[in-house]
Order: structure tokens, then C-alpha cells, then sequence
């Protein structure tokens, strides 16, 4: 059994990608961690317990920081809808999260199973880094990193040089991808931005008739309307789960390079933005591994296999 | 006839690229103007006079400013040699820089033909940067500008995120960018990457023995050996003429688009960065002509023919 | 009793601040906390409980971060020794630190007794700034905090623009000075650079003949050369205690006003500087009591009373 | 005979320090150029060419640059009144200014007469830089430079970090500060913020009763009540005429020092800030000699003395 640790701003596409690990066989989730991003902390919290619900798994829930480390928090409900579930307004969930503050959740889970822990993240890196900063040494200790985020020399979304979940806390990421973790960026661009659902496949989700099916469709309708119209893609967009395929089987990456990366912290401009060194012209070492793309077709393979 | 005026930092590409104009039946240049970049200046008017007595015209060649405005100076001579032309220590050019101030000049040339300069810049924007700020008005009295420089959304060649020419004066090609002036931006990787001479080719231009094509080739020698050793190209790329050719004609450009375009300043990261909003997320007004594509075999067949 | 939480990066001066809130009647020290500055994080709690011991006291310590959150961590051993306590290779400490981790630690004094902790922070804020971002509402269930550190618009003394303590990791000092906590700052020049104690001054300490005494000045020998040569002072300036018998009595303090204080962190040249709004020329609202001159006399004597 | 090259925003303390060259035996004006920054470059064109026709003066006036080289221009109508002239809305100047570039003129008039031209600004230094930028040499062949403006690691004026002049164009100050011109920095409080005319003096230079004392009066009416009202002075600072007595006679100053200065660029915080190195911790060699102190009595004895 492979083990998992999922951080996440949960909304719609972050519900479909724990989803996905939930569902797949082979990996344990040992716990989930919340923080502020496409949602405010607490709105995420039940969203992650409500999908969590859904799977009747029983993975505990930490909730984590309710904001960046030094900016403002910036919230895209306009993408994934007020409750960042479509506006579905679900109903409460049962669980409660656990006591323990998500920073000090990573830190014990990944302590307490050296070399043993995969960890994804799908939202800012607020609570990796502070936990970095207070136990160093699980940077050494984590098995692995998969990081939704980031544009490789791309165009971004939230501005023109940045993706939304390094934009929205680059101190973090900065902490993140300077920490000697082993990681593996799953960027917007070139890997998500091809990963649309469109129409008839979105037909296709909706006839597998499962509970998970539905919910994937249902609490994406607002970013679907987003895709369109914001995007002007010919479908569903779901950054999230691609990451997660990765996480599930990095053969699905068909292009990956490390390279040295760095995050722009200094400038409003390019605020976020991850420069890849891809011709090499820094003399830096390598820190990153960079997937720059993906087999798409795959990855709808094992989107819809966990939603059957 | 249309009336070109010349703006670079005269090293081996550029050289072809004044070739090309000086060569090219229906434009008249009215003046170059030089500016450091590639080499210092002086050794940049000097190449830039080298080149247009090679082609026997009568164009006046004005000195510009020996830094950029606020960064230091920062040479290319690993790329184009010692001195700009490939280490080929041509013998000093007969005649002399006129005394006016490239500056000046520039501002004279504009102001002297409302609505009939067309401004090709190959270099670090500060001459063009310092004429707009001692007179704005040539904003609107310059007929177009044709920018080589830049890189859009793509990774760039002297930092991973940034152009070597506006790189080198980032604050002018932000005065410059922000002027009002109607600029169409040549970039690096889209455009001139591809624009790249095989040995083939490059036999091609040696067989049609002119002046012009031995010139072209000896000058280039060492970009050559940077081009295959340090951009991993299997040939001459040359960024200059691809920019001038747009120039020449329009065309030849096979993507073109209107973006607002930023440049980064303020951080050194990502100094010098061009960012291009493509997917109109800033809603601010587009403010340059962004050509992303361009026609390689016409392009080739534009240098041949200025080299018969 | 009031109840002291101390947060230090524990070499000479700061062991005399601990030294003299231990010896204070009516003070009750409920935790140190330990952070890095002056000397690494675990020299500094070494130090930190080797104080506590002389005392006899038992008071809990905790060590914490173990560098500023973004900055590289930059120690003071030309200021203060090698170990941070005048190169005098004290025996190791008995005890321990706890368990816990500094910042917890802080939370958990705090929460545990809601608007009864005043907090006196002797070195950078990286403690203190996590702490209140894992817990954010422990800004409004502090009594009150004092900080050693920043100069109010005048010479710094790490730069010409900053204070060491705010220098180290002013973005920890911007979140700190922008969480509502009720601040007294007690900054450099204006307070601490006059508390300079003469060599007649120090000779009547010597004259004492307590362990404090010694250890108050054997402890500060490299420090008092360091302001002799260093600074042209002509004695030992001692900072930390200084901010403590503000702590003590505010009284101590002859020219208070609140204003709004900003930290700089965005240039490197101005890195750190606390900007105070003193001719109320940026319509923000003070957060920062500043404390401009304290009574260097009766400062004199609470030191002498104390390690008597 | 020196000889005098004054670069100035004309407004109404400027007037009153071109007044005081113009009417002190043994200084001859060569030029004035003018620059925006206490008003639009025109307005202070018209004020100079008032102010040397009310002393029936010779003196050729230049217009320069008409914004900073990177900022947006920002007026101080608040304090000097919308014309700058304390609203007087004096009539036009018969005479116009010369059709030469303010920066061309500085130049010029430098290089005509080396190791003779004093030249003292009175607002932000955009011409002055961009001087230096087209023509380096004029560093070593000016003989003195006087500069209004700044603040030594003392509260600003326009914002708590820094003086209006500076802020105004901080990348000219950078470049002038840094260009190897033998500066004398004449900073805004402790020089300037202690050389005010209260009321009583005021009625003396009302009572000289020639055109000059009504001139001065007149035009700083509105400066008279920004000084009351906004700083909360008990009169009228002249800072602009303080630095034209130590330009007269640099005796005034009493207390002098050879400083390593920088000026902030890079924070918006911080803008402007003039960071001088006074405990000398940063190891530069010293650019600017600063005066910290000038002997108040005898400025005014000495613009009395041009008021008569």
C-alpha cells in the first residue's frame, strides 16, 4: 500500500482529486489538511469531510491555516462557486476535523513513516512550508511530493505570469521549492490545460450513474461555467485530479525534465510565477522535477475508473 | 519609398539586419543610431559604419548612450566576439559618427517627418527610452516601431524568464512599452528561435559569393559556435534580421496579436521579463502588436535576396 | 504577580534582560521561548537555561525556530562571542528544554490565560509570527508585548537603516507589527544607545561581587569590546535589559507615543527599517506605542538592584 | 566671479533662493534650468523667468523635463498654491524661455567652462541625471554641486522615509548620487526644518519694504499656511534658500561630514529614502558630503542681507 497525505484548499476539482485517491486501489490516504486558497479554511474543511463522507472513508481531516503567510488572502469563488462546490450548499457534514493543526498533522505523518509518505498538494503552500520551517528534517523524510502549481515559461491564470495556487502565497511555495524535498510540479499550462472533460464526455461521467460520478459533475458546475466562459475552453477544466493521476502513476507523465525552478516573491507583476530554468543558463542545480505533459487520454482512463 | 531609422547595438546579427535594410529596393534608412548593448557603443558605431560602407550608402550614423539608464552595462562578447563581428578585427571605418547624440538624432529624424519614420530598434531600448522622455510628442509622430526583443510567455535566453535585450535596460523598454507608441514586438523564442540557418543553408549563402554573403558568414563566426555549443542549435540563429524582415514587410508575420504587455522591473528574478497578457485576465488595454509566428521560409528567402 | 513569556535568542544581553525579569519581585516568568539570532537556536537555549539555573528558577524553556521565515539566518558572534555569551565555554546546562515547540509553547501560555501574559521579545520575530498565524486570535488575549527592536527614523545599527532584531527576519516583524497586538517598541538609538554603563559603572557592578553580577559582565566581555571598538562607545551598551525595564515599569520610558510603524521588506537596502509615521503624514491608523527616551538613571538602578 | 548653474521646480521657496544668488555681489548666475516636481515644468518655467525679471537679471532660462524618468509626476499644489506662486497669479513673463533642452543646457554650460560651474538644484533631479547619462563626463568637470533634498536617516516630509525632492525621482537621484559629482547634500530637517521665519521676522522683511521682501512674502503665503497648519511649524521654512546660503558660503553649514549615501528605489515603503552610512557599517567609500547642521542666525542675516 502506497500512503498518501493530501493537502488542500478543497473545492470542486481538489473534491474530485481526493476522490481519486480515495478510490484507487493500492493507496492508503492517511490524512487530509486543509488551508485557505480557492476557499476560506473552514468552508474547505467541509467540503474535504463531505467528500471524505461520500467515499464513507475513514481518513482524518486536520484543519490548517486560514491564510498566507504574508499576503492577503484571495479567494476564487467566482471559479468554483460561494461554498467553492458549485454553490450545491451540501449539507453539513457529520465529522468534525480532528483537534491537531494541520502543520502539526503533516509533521506527524510524515515523522511517524520515514520515506513511506507521498505527499500531495492541491492549494497554497501555507501549511507545508510553515511545517517545513518548524521540522526541517521531513524534507528528508517525505517519500515524495507531487505539487499541483505553477506554469512552466507559460502563460498562468490568475495573471498573466502566474498559476493561482503559487500566486496565492509565493513565500510559501518559495520555502516549498527551496526545501530539498523531492518534488514533481504538475503545472497549469501545458499539463492541466489540456485535461477538459467536454460535453460528451461530461455525458459519458454522467452515465456511469455512480454517486461519485454525479457529485463530480454537480459541484463542478460553476467552474464548468467558468471553463466556458472565463477560459473560453469547450469544457471542464480539472487541474486537481490531473495532479493526482500523476501522484497515483507518474508513467502518466509523458514529458518530465528537472530543472531548476524558482518563485518570483519580489515583484506584483510576475508575483507567483515559477521560472524554469529550461536552457540551463543559471548554473543552478536542478531542485524540481517539472512534468510538461501528460497522456491525456489516460488520464480520463483513471479519472473515470474511480468514478465507476 | 519608406523611410527607416535604425536603432542597435551593432554586433553580427544586427549587422545583417542593417544589410538587409540598406539592401532592400523601397526603403530609404535616414539614420542609424547606435547604443551599448552587445558591445559598447563605440565599438558598436563602429561596426554599424564598417557595415554601411560595405554596402556604399550614404547614411549617417549617430552615437548613443554608453549604459543603460540604471543597470550597469552587460556585454554579449561570448556570443558575437571581442569585438561584435565575430573577433574578425575589420580595419576602422573611414568615416566618422556624426557629432549630434543618437538621442537627439533619433528626436530630429522623427520630428522632421511627422507620420513617415518607421523605427526599427535591435538593441537596449535607452536611446529610444531617453528621446521619448526629452520629447514626448514623437510618440505620435513615429509611423511604427518594430521591436526585436522580448520573449512572450515563453522562456527567455539570458534568464530563464527574460530577453537579453530588453534584459540589459529593462526601465527603458518600460518607458518605451508604456510610450503610446505603435509597436509591433518581435520575440525571441517564437519567432526568432526557429529562424535559424543550417549548414546547408549557411553553404547556400558561402555559394553565392557577394561581398554581402562572405560578410554575413565571417561576422557570425562566433555566434555560430555560441548558438551550437551554448543554445544547442544546429545552426546560425539571427534574431536581428527576423525583426527586420517583419519590418520590411508585415507579412511575413503569420500570428499576430494584440496584447496589453508588461515589462518587469522591479525584481531580479525576473528582470526584463516581457509579460504578455494573452488570456486578457489584466484588463488593462492592449498596448502592443505581438507577432508570435512568423514565415521561416520567406524569411530565409527575404535574407537571401539582400545577400545576392 | 504578573506574568512574564520571554522570547530570546539568547547571548549576552538577553541573558541580563532574563536575569533581570527572574529577579523582580512581583514577576512571575512563565516560559522562554528560544528563537535563532544572536547564535543558533540551540546555543541560544543553552544559554537561555544556564541563566535560568544561576537563578535557581524553574521555569520551563522551548526551544523554536531555527531560522527567520524567508531570510537566510545570520548570526552575531562578532558581538557577542562565539557562543554568544563572551567565548566563556560555559559548563552544559542540566536541564533540558521541553518537548514542545517554541511557538506552541507561546500559543499555549497565551490561551491558557487570556489577557494575562505580557510577552517581551529580545530577538527576531520568527516565533512570535507563527504563532499568531497557526493562532491568530492570541493578538487580542495578550496583555501587552514589548519588543526590543527597530530604531525610530534614525541610524540602525546592523545597516544605516535597520536594527538587527527586525533586520534578521522583518517579514516575522511585519506580521507581528500588523496583528493588532498591543505593542510598546522599545528601539534601538534612542533608547538603547544611551544605556551605556561606563567603566566605573561596570566596576561598581563587579563591586556587587553576586554570581549575577559576575556572570552579567563576564558574559558581556566580547560585547563590551565590541562597543568600544565597534560602535565608539565608551562602555557596554545593554539593549535587551533596557526593553525589560520598560517591561518592569513603563515608567522607565520619559516620551511614549503611538504611530503607525511599517517594516520595510521589500529592498534590501532599507531591509528592516521600521518606518514610524512621526509627523502623521500617512492617514494610518497607529499600531505601535514608541517608546523615544527612558530615564537612563533609574534604568541604571533596576539593572544594579537586580543582580545585587 | 563664481558661477552659478541653478536647476530648479520653480515655486515659491526656489524663488526666493534664485533671488538670493542673483542679489549676492561675486555670484553670477549662468543659466537656470527647470524641471518638474513643486508644478508642471511650464508653471515653474513662468516663475523663474518672473523671478529673474523681477531682479531685472540677464540670466537665460531652459525648460527640461517635464515628468521623472520612471514615476508619474506628483505636484505639490497643497503647498505652494496652483500656480506655486502662493496662487498670486502673477502676470505672464515678457521673456520666454530659450528653445535649447534644460539637459542640454546643463551640458553646455558645464563643459564650457570646466572646474568653474557651482551647481545648486532646488527640486527632484531628472534633468540633472539624464545630463550625466548623455554626457558622463560632466561628473568631473562641474566643479560643486549643492543638492536640495533628503533627509539623513532623519523623518521625511512626504512620507515618514523621505523628502519631496527625492521621492519625486528617486532613479535620478540614485544615478546623480552615485555619478561621482562632488555633491554636498543640504537634507530637509535637520537643515532645513529649524530655518523658519517666525512672525516677528516676517513683519522685519515686510518692513524692509522693497520689491524683493513683498516678492518673497507674497509668493510663500500659501507655503506660510502649509507650514502652520500641515507640519505644525510656528512660521515659514524656506528649505530651498538654506541650501543656496551653503551654495553662497558653505561656512554656514556647521557641522559637516564625507558619508557613503544610497537612495531607495526599490520599495514603495521606503521611496526616496537618502540611507546615509553614519556609523559607517557598510564598508562603502563615502560619495556625498552631508550637512547636518547649519548656523540658523546667520541664514538669516544672509537672506535678510538680498532682501534689502
Amino acid at each position: 500500500m502506497r500512503r498518501f497525505l493530501i493537502d488542500t484548499d478543497t473545492a470542486s476539482d481538489d473534491a474530485v482529486a481526493i476522490l481519486m485517491a480515495l478510490r484507487t486501489p493500492g493507496i492508503h490516504v492517511e490524512a487530509i489538511t486543509t488551508v485557505s486558497g480557492n476557499v476560506p479554511v473552514e468552508q474547505g474543511t467541509k467540503n474535504a469531510l463531505n467528500t471524505v463522507e461520500l467515499c464513507g472513508a475513514d481518513v482524518p481531516v486536520y484543519m490548517g491555516m486560514d491564510r498566507p503567510l504574508l499576503r492577503e488572502p484571495s479567494h476564487a469563488y467566482f471559479f468554483h462557486g460561494d461554498d467553492g462546490m458549485g454553490g450545491l450548499q451540501l449539507p453539513p457534514p457529520k465529522r468534525q476535523p480532528e483537534r491537531l493543526h494541520a502543520v502539526d498533522a503533516i509533521i506527524n505523518t510524515i515523522i511517524s513513516a520515514p520515506g513511506e509518505i507521498t505527499l500531495v498538494t492541491l492549494g497554497p503552500l501555507t501549511n507545508v512550508a510553515v511545517a517545513l520551517r518548524k521540522a526541517p528534517h521531513i524534507a528528508r523524510q517525505v517519500r515524495e511530493v507531487y505539487v499541483m502549481g505553477g506554469a512552466a515559461n507559460t502563460v498562468g491564470n490568475i495573471t498573466p505570469a502566474a498559476e493561482y495556487n503559487i500566486w496565492c502565497d509565493p513565500e510559501a511555495a518559495h520555502i516549498v521549492f527551496h526545501s530539498g524535498m523531492p518534488i514533481v510540479m504538475v503545472g497549469w499550462e501545458h499539463c492541466c490545460g489540456q485535461a477538459v472533460l467536454n460535453d460528451e464526455e461530461m455525458a459519458y461521467v454522467r452515465s456511469l450513474d455512480t454517486p461519485y460520478a454525479h457529485y463530480t459533475l454537480d459541484i463542478n458546475r460553476q467552474a464548468l461555467k467558468a471553463c466556458k466562459e472565463w477560459l473560453g475552453l469547450d469544457g471542464l477544466a480539472l487541474p486537481d485530479p490531473v495532479a493526482m493521476s500523476v501522484a497515483i502513476d507518474r508513467t502518466i507523465c509523458t514529458s518530465l525534465g528537472r530543472y531548476y525552478v524558482d518563485v518570483e516573491t519580489a515583484s506584483e507583476l510576475t508575483r507567483g510565477m515559477t521560472v524554469v530554468d529550461e536552457l540551463r543558463v543559471t548554473n543552478r542545480e536542478p531542485n524540481i522535477e517539472v512534468c510538461k505533459a501528460i497522456d491525456i487520454a489516460r488520464w480520463k482512463e483513471t479519472l473515470y475508473r474511480t468514478l465507476r
